[in-house]
């Protein structure tokens, strides 16, 4: 999971460099998940852990899914990048996983070379978010009842208007 | 993985009653990917083998995740639901597996109470996407090169204008 933390007000998203990388791209903080952790819940804590950086979900922006990569146990890896609202603006980064840390501004991430493939399209589909509106660009999440009682799952997909959320079922 | 096979033409989508349930709940075809196989591979080879129908991918529609499901074997499991065009259309349903097998007008689906909350979510997103367009509704797909020679990787998100596709990079 990744967090890509947006500033709605100054236009600003973070971003590391990791430490002992080949190539110094500027990426969104992240890491993967424990067993049994939302995927929300992933993106705001290792955003915390990297960066210090405190925030909340909003939506997901993008999944990857790639199969026999070298780094990946032999495993087909989920790679998901959630759009995240700060809570706070401090940074205070883990020096053992991040070179840099910084707040940069959208449309400088969005022209940069400096960064990888993945990063530079999320951050265009940030940036027409912010143009135009993030309902262009959120997969939006609700929290429904399970048939397990006291279970909850959590559902991901675009908005729906209220006329196709309510077509009646007969009861 | 589950495939909401829905013939644009005809307005019918396939759905099946699983064997072996307390309640016989319409949903859409489908079950657990190999290691190693493409979400919407396993759609389609799900499809194939519960119902014999063949189809294509067309895009992700909802995505679900649940922690600590009483058959999920204390994992947390994601269950995605992929938009499939059929490519044949004569049922020959896995009697092992499906009680019942049929193609079924969307609105019946959209309005029946026998289906499941996440059966009946998808087919308003459906219907949303029928009759206004299904780039309201969808989660596109793109294929691009990995860093690995040789290797692609499958990346899921909103469709973005062409404005926003070619924001330059400064190379």
């Amino acid at each position: 999971m990744q967090g890509a933390v947006f500033d709605e007000d100054t236009g600003k998203v973070l971003v590391v460099q990791d430490r002992n990388k080949m190539k110094n791209a500027w990426k969104f903080p992240g890491g993967l998940s424990e067993p049994g952790e939302d995927i929300g819940d992933t993106a705001i804590r290792e955003v915390l852990e990297e960066t210090g950086i405190k925030s909340e979900f909003k939506s997901l922006l993008s999944i990857r899914q790639q199969h026999g990569a070298p780094n990946a146990f032999g495993k087909s890896d989920m790679y998901i990048i959630c759009r995240l609202r700060p809570l706070s603006f401090h940074i205070s980064f883990c020096p053992h996983e991040c070179l840099k840390c910084e707040w940069m501004n959208l449309t400088d991430l969005a022209q940069t070379d400096d960064t990888t493939p993945i990063t530079h399209k999320v951050a265009n589909l940030l940036l027409y978010g912010h143009r135009e509106g993030f309902e262009k660009v959120d997969i939006a999440m609700q929290e429904l009842p399970s048939v397990y009682v006291g279970l909850f799952y959590k559902l991901y997909h675009r908005e729906l208007p209220e006329l196709y959320e309510n077509i009646a079922r007969m009861d």
